[in-house]
Parts: structure tokens; C-alpha cells; sequence
């Protein structure tokens, strides 16, 4: 078998999904890039760490989707997802360059808005081709819609965006993938269907910023300062269980 | 082929293996909501971010597990592991809301080693199933076990469990993949190898947590203060080296 | 079927890819335990912890390198990778303990350019093999060499290598690739091609690290100290963003 010299680039026929893939990846690579440029995130990101991060937000999605469904993931079969997000990156980096602070707030926020139910869509309708559940469906949407984000904010050493206030980031995956779902099953098209889906999620995380929906905080946990410290020994925590047992009735009462 | 209209719940036949894991599943969500409202763990997190770190705790180590091992992730394939972990982080809110500090600080305790041995079993059994090594049976055991909190710890910017003093977490469940390993080579069917691995991880955990047993930490690195900054360039480094080879050399006599 | 008893310890003919995987495992694996014990990165691991991050340097890479793509991870399949992790993680605490600060300064500087190229090759060869196209390979190597180090910062709370400035880390690992696919493109056997992608990314690192070279920081973001806090919604936002629409468009003329 000779070996194939320098003919062997990937390139290949793009389906609908690696469309709406690449829409995601894109959109959520440029985001990733904004976001790493932002106060609350900037670690003293080099140039190559910034596009680093850049991938992490746009194929960190798909490659997680695929993997979970195991498959080869899609960012890898086709080199359009490296380069659109390349681009991506590099174009974010242009308009955090000259644009104004107000104007990339302005931005960053729609664009979190509009990066959004890309993966949700497009998790939501591999799970249901590889005929996993509804549920199933849904939770791989979510998963493919905020992995780059929990991946970036972890590297940031910032708690993850899914677990803290923020205009129902979670919840609007959800309500994407299951608008994709009822639309799927009730054998409305592909695109129909993306377009329903897609105004869904937006709509409700647009609706939720501007209004400034946020999600519910219970209340603070006791012993704030204590921490790792008050640990006991489990000989003393069974007796506090066992003494307190009584107590815990009463008070469930 | 007409599609189906809401009929394709995924629910389906469960196996041994998935009440065992359906049984890690759930403990261990119980077990990471109320490790989010821990005071060492919390982050002002929302309802909706308690129940993403459950559902990490829970099905985390399941999913991690069926990744390594190639496989479609059990958690993905039947609903219940969804409903059940939602159901127990839920039950966790609730304890936390009516219990007192000293009975959930006990419950926490006794819980971490209630929960630890079933994911180390069927890790263990699902890698002995697809002909893996029994070295490998066992890490798997301990990374499907030992998973969620890495991802739950590292979220809330604590470090990982593994890598601190913790009343052999890491041990526990290694002994625990051991013992399933030699009583299934022995020819002990599932269940009563399981009850035996269980007693093992479980007992030895308790017993370690009782009696305050710790991992052996070394002794402390030199230069504690100075990190990062006194990274030298490669020159200096190689010069260093070679200069202190022999130095080295009478330090070992 | 009668089970195995005690003979199923998975050790198995190894293959030229196995060989220069266990040099990429062991090596990372030694640098993983010396890099536990720097300042920097020391969170008081205690001995258990500290070869769990040797295994993490060590086999994280090539775990992440075959689940991406889509098989069994390698060091799962063969014992050796695990053995000789170990037996890694042990010398580097022994040598720990015995050498100079200045000699392991040195030694852990050479190691970090000596242990880069190996999974980059490894993982670019593997990718090429799994038929997937030029940019997939360098990515794949990029992933593999650097996974186990965004592992073992992430789980010290440190922000991950890759991303601040480290004489051209990310950058090395793409030339090591890109060597050897040029290499195996133009129908050079496995070994010598690894030699020369070897001496490529070695050399480029050992020459980077010598002279201080580093990956650029761009221009400082704005608004440094406000962080998270000065979030708007979206409809001021949105206010921002036309208000500010048509200096943008002045500045970037």
C-alpha cells in the first residue's frame, strides 16, 4: 500500500448535523475567546492559550457528545470545525482589540444567548438517532451545550457558570433539546424543527438576561466558617446521628 | 418508517449490573448535594447547580466507567439512573433543610463509606467482563468510584479527595476491586461477591474513618515560598545538574 | 465456561506503538510525581495522591488520546503501563528525597522537554492510522501530550501550562506531530520518523527552554479589578451595543 503524499486532509461531504455543528462550534469558539478575555476570567492568557480556550468552548461540545454517544468525535473527521474555530478565535481577539468595553459586554452577552441551543439541537438529535430516550436526549443536549463552558471555567480556576446564578444557562439548554424532541417526535422535519427549537432556547435565555431572571439560591448552609476543619472522627458523627435522630422526627413533624 | 410519538421513554430490561450501579448511582447523588452544601464545598450554589453536582457525583463514575471501557454509558441507555439521582439530591435538599448540622455531619461521614464500594464492584466486574487484566479491573473499580468527586471537587476549586488526607479513599476502593476480583476468580457468583467486596471497602472505610486512620503524607517540599518564580531557564537548570551530579552521588552514599 | 483462575493478568505481545507509549506513560509519569512536589503545585499530597498524579501525567495522555479515538484505552489493555508508572512515581519520590533543590530544578526542566514529543508522536501516528486526516493528527498529538498536564494543574488549582506563557509547550507538541506526519507521508518507517519528530520537538523545547523563549501575552484586558460584579443585563447591553455600534466601526477604519 503506498503511502497517500500530503492528499490526506479530511475534508469530506458535510451533513445537515455537522451544519448545525459547525454553527455551534464556531459561535461558541468565538464566545470562548471573548470569555477568556474577560475580567473575571483573564489569567494572563497567552495568544496560543486563548485559542486553546477557544477550541475547549467550540469543539470541547462536540467532542464530548460523541464521545458519551461513542463515536469518533465529528470535530476530528472534519478539519472545518479547526479551522472555523480557528477563525473564530482570531476574529474574536480583532473586535476585543478595537471594539469599546460596552460594546463586548453588549456582545458577549446576546452571543451567549445565540451560541446556545446549537449544541443543545444538534446533542438532542444524535442521542435520538442512536435511539437512546427522551431523557437521554434531552441530558445530552444539555451536556453538549455547556461542556466548553464548564471546561473553561474550571481552567480559569472560576466555579463553573452550570452550578451559580446566571440567567437559567441550564434551564435553557433543557427547554432547547426538548423542544427539538417534541418537534422530532411529532415528525416535524429537521430544519422546521432546529428553527422551533432554536427559537425556543434563545428566546427564553434572551427573555431571562434582559429581564434579569435568575436561577433560585437556597438557603446558606450553617458553619460557613468551620469547613474541612470541623471534620470529626465517624465514632462521634454516629453518636451526634444517633442522638439527634430523635430530634430529627420531631422537627420533620 | 413512521417515527413513534412519544413512546420511546428508553426505559428497558435492567440487569444485575444495573442495580448495582443504579444503587452507586443514587448514594453517591444523595452524597454529592450534600457535599455542595458542605461549608468547604459551597459556592453559592443554585438549586439547579446542586442537582448538576449530584447528577456528576452520580452518575459521573458510571459514565466514566462505560467511556473507558468503549462502551455506550449504562446512565445514557435507562432512564431510572436519571429519576433515581434527581430523587436522591432532592431527598439530600430536604435532609439538609430539616436535620441539624451534627446529624447530616454524621450521615455525610457514614454515607461516604456506605456509597464507596459498589461503583469499585461493578467497575471491576464490567472490566473483567470485557477481558481486561485484573490490574486493570481494579483501577477501573477506583476510577469509577473515585470520579464524581474528583469532578465535584474540582468545581468547587477544593482539591481533589484522592490526592489530600481522607481516610483511605483511594485504598478503599482498590481493597474493594481486590476482593470482587478474587472471589469472582474463585468462582463465587455475583451476588454473594458483591456482599463480600461491599463488607470489605465498607468496613475498612468505617474502620479508617472510626479510628482516624490517614494516607502517610511525605515530608514537605523545600522552598515552599517561592513557586513558579524561581523557574530558572534550561541553562542554569543543566549547569545546576551537572555541578551537583556528584553532590547527589554522596547524598545516596 | 469454567473462570480463569488467577492467570488473566492481561500481559500481552507488545506492539511498536505499545513501546514508544510506555516511554511517553513512564517518563510523564516520573515528571507527573516531581511535579506534585514543586512549590508551586504542592497541595499536601500525600503519598497515594502523589502517584495518583503520576498516573494522571502518565497514562491521562494516552487514555484521552484512544477514547477520542473511539477504542480501548491502551494503557487498560497491558499491565506494563501500569507497572511502570508506578515504578516511575517511585523514583521520582526517591530522587525527591535525596537530590539537591537545584539538581531537581534541572532535572525536572529536562524532563519536561525530553518527555514531550513521545505521546505527540504516538498520538499523531495512531490518529493517521485510524484514518483520520493531517489537522486531526497534530490535534490528536497536541491532546495527548498536554492532556495529563491540564489534569494534574487543574486538580493543584493551578491554571493549566498550556494556556500562560511556558516556552511554546503547545507549540512543541504541533511540531512534533507535524514532523511526523510529514515523515509518514513521505513513506518513512516508524522509527526513523520517530527519531526525527523526536529531535524536532526536543530540540525545539530544549532550545526554547535555553533561551527563555516565550509564547506572546497580548494587551492586558480592561476593567481588570471589576470583574463578574459590573454584569449588566441584556437590555443595557443591548443599549451598549447599538449605541456603541457606529464607533466601532470609526475605530477599526
Amino acid at each position: 500500500m503506498t503511502p497517500l503524499i500530503f492528499t490526506d486532509f479530511g475534508f469530506s461531504k458535510l451533513t445537515t448535523d455537522d451544519y448545525i455543528s459547525l454553527i455551534a462550534a464556531s459561535t461558541n469558539a468565538f464566545n470562548g475567546a471573548l470569555l477568556a478575555r474577560r475580567p473575571d476570567h483573564y489569567k494572563h492568557f497567552t495568544v496560543a492559550g486563548i485559542i486553546v480556550l477557544a477550541y475547549a468552548g467550540g469543539i470541547g461540545g462536540g467532542i464530548v457528545r460523541d464521545v458519551l454517544l461513542n463515536k469518533l468525535p465529528a470535530p476530528l473527521i472534519n478539519p472545518w470545525y479547526l479551522i472555523l474555530c480557528l477563525a473564530a478565535a482570531v476574529i474574536a481577539l480583532i473586535v476585543d482589540y478595537y471594539a469599546e468595553q460596552r460594546f463586548k459586554d453588549g456582545l458577549f452577552q446576546f452571543m451567549t444567548a445565540f451560541t446556545l441551543p446549537w449544541y443543545a439541537i444538534v446533542g438532542a438529535k444524535a442521542a435520538l438517532d442512536a435511539h437512546l430516550g427522551y431523557l437521554a436526549a434531552v441530558l445530552i443536549g444539555i451536556i453538549a451545550t455547556t461542556a466548553g463552558r464548564w471546561i473553561i471555567d474550571v481552567a480559569c480556576n472560576v466555579v463553573p457558570k452550570q452550578l451559580v446564578r446566571g440567567e437559567f444557562f441550564v434551564v435553557s439548554a433543557a427547554l432547547t433539546g426538548i423542544a427539538y424532541v417534541v418537534c422530532d417526535q411529532l415528525g416535524v422535519p429537521v430544519i422546521p424543527a432546529t428553527i422551533v427549537a432554536f427559537l425556543v432556547g434563545f428566546g427564553f435565555r434572551l427573555t431571562a438576561q434582559t429581564l434579569g431572571w435568575e436561577e433560585w439560591e437556597p438557603w446558606e448552609p450553617e458553619n460557613l466558617q468551620t469547613g474541612e476543619k470541623s471534620r470529626k472522627k465517624l465514632g462521634e458523627g454516629l453518636r451526634a446521628e444517633f442522638s439527634t435522630t430523635r430530634s430529627i422526627k420531631e422537627t420533620t413533624k
